[in-house]
């Protein structure tokens, strides 16, 4: 059993390059008491870990120089010295990006016993659903009735919003880049698919949602936020999850509509899924049951091999996945 | 008694110029049963009348070119066909850049008896006070402990936010431009004062709010707006007041720092003062309190006579008062 992790290796200037990683074998530790061995079977790779990626502080701390970097991740137990996990045990945990995890077994979750693949604790039950989930109903306390716009709908988070939304009986309008993200989304119950690479993306939302939006989910920034602004109706909730479009160092948007945040007495919403924490319970009950009765259904762009985890995530910033993106070890 | 009103000639393209209005007699009309006949004293201008300049829907609807101008005004009955309304009695409205106003009673509301002088409905007790009260306490949740920055300090609403902001136990920072202005935000109360034409207003926020803020007032919008996003601690609140930095046709802002409402999740809200009317009372006791007991101030900057109202109004986008802008008829 190989123990290789991919490092960062120096801090990327605006896209992330190959160069910026390095594959390295981590020494095998023996494990103290209290501790386990989680040989990885799934990695996910997410947008925010770009951000970790700068040497600023925000939310999480920054990834390190030279050091392993985390992640979502699922594994097996192989090896425990703790009485909480026995060895074959299923565990979620943050120490991705590697084949390997070791640590005390606090660090590592039981996947609850809902009957759902292992991957969706990364995907719809984890992070990415998670997101989606409290973002479109807490952040922006979107209701039935209201007419939702998100953006990266194609993405994980967003069809996950698309989904969850169309369970609540609102209307939803997604954006995605490309025809077959496009057809997706409209499979997934979307009411209209704006295909943003094909037509100017103002002038689609005005025709879309004739009488304006009541939410949008943010997973972009820049032009798809400006088209929201000039979009929204009357005390219009934004929650802003994500944006995407400044993560690699793009110039700052010039917002031409900022000003209707007054006019629409917009509310704008920063949030992370974290933030939510205490309401996990009802996360589970719903996101369970919609995934039980086929209401919410997982897409997954999947990447095999350690090797291709670098890949994976880079491949985040240009498009290159349909829902979840995943590498299977 | 003369009648003039000042007319919307054309509508302004950027800054408006004494060419985008006319001052013209209007008839004088008889007065139906239950309507009454007002002089004018006191006229107010604020910055929000230039959106209505524009012809673009929005919380109140356009000016109408060749038409008269509407406004916050006090004035005086002259006559009267209503029971409701005596000759003599001083009452509020929103028929101003005008000498006389004539209509309804039910549009003109008497004075409540708080012992203030008359102007007082235009500026700490009126749109200016209210803007100020319920845009810090409803649309921001300021509470007591909080550091408040406000932008635009020396101006109406800035400085009526400034002195509530101390009534309720809140460290303030105000910005102002230039060193007259500045010296009246501190005599107000504020903790500090930011001279943002004198030093970059990024390191000066930073300087003067080593810890971050966690309440933003915005008058301004632009480098303003970003400047309180850097800075903004975990959960800040923004109220999004106005944006005065783009009334005029200025090229749209490319915001540097939109990002941090996701790492910080701040809460950005647009509002207007009439969201809160069924709140006035909160406000009336609170305010008629706090200008009772000194504890808040109004200052104005007087223009005298109906032909100085365009100036007044032009006046306010290039930072020509201190305090609230009053023409005086």
């Amino acid at each position: 059993m190989t123990n290789r992790a991919w490092h960062l290796k120096s801090r990327p200037q605006g896209l992330p390059t190959e160069d910026n990683f390095e594959l390295k074998e981590l020494p095998r530790e023996d494990l103290p008491d209290g501790w386990v061995r989680v040989e990885n079977r799934w990695l996910s790779v997410d947008p925010y870990m770009r951000g970790r990626m700068n040497d600023v502080k925000s939310y999480v701390p920054p990834f390190q120089v030279g050091a392993p970097l985390e992640g979502g991740a699922v594994g097996v137990v192989v090896e425990s010295r703790s009485p909480d996990l026995a060895e074959g045990e299923t565990v979620f945990h943050m120490l991705g990006w590697r084949e390997t995890a070791t640590g005390a077994a606090e660090k590592f979750n039981k996947l609850p016993p809902l009957g759902v693949e292992d991957h969706q604790w990364l995907g719809n039950l984890g992070l990415t659903g998670g997101t989606a989930y409290f973002g479109l109903l807490r952040a922006a306390q979107a209701k039935e009735g209201d007419i939702v716009f998100v953006s990266a709908a194609a993405g994980g988070v967003g069809s996950a919003v698309v989904q969850i939304a169309k369970a609540k009986g609102m209307t939803v309008i997604g954006s995605a880049g490309g025809a077959e993200k496009c057809a997706w989304v409209k499979e997934l119950g979307a009411d209209a698919v704006i295909d943003y690479k094909a037509e100017p993306l103002l002038a689609a939302l005005q025709r879309e949602a004739p009488k304006g939006i009541d939410v949008y989910f943010d997973n972009v920034g820049g032009d798809h936020l400006d088209a929201a602004l000039a979009t929204a109706r009357q005390n219009a909730r934004f929650a802003i999850c994500g944006m995407i479009e400044g993560y690699n160092g793009a110039p700052p948007h010039a917002f031409r509509y900022i000003m209707r945040v007054i006019a629409a007495r917009i509310m704008m919403k920063g949030f992370i899924y974290t933030d939510y924490l205490a309401e996990m319970g009802d996360f589970y009950r719903d996101m369970g049951g919609w995934i039980a009765s086929g209401r919410v259904k997982g897409r997954e762009t999947v990447r095999e091999g350690i090797e291709a985890t670098p890949d994976a995530f880079r491949d985040l910033f240009s498009g290159g996945n349909i829902g979840k993106m995943l590498v299977r070890l």
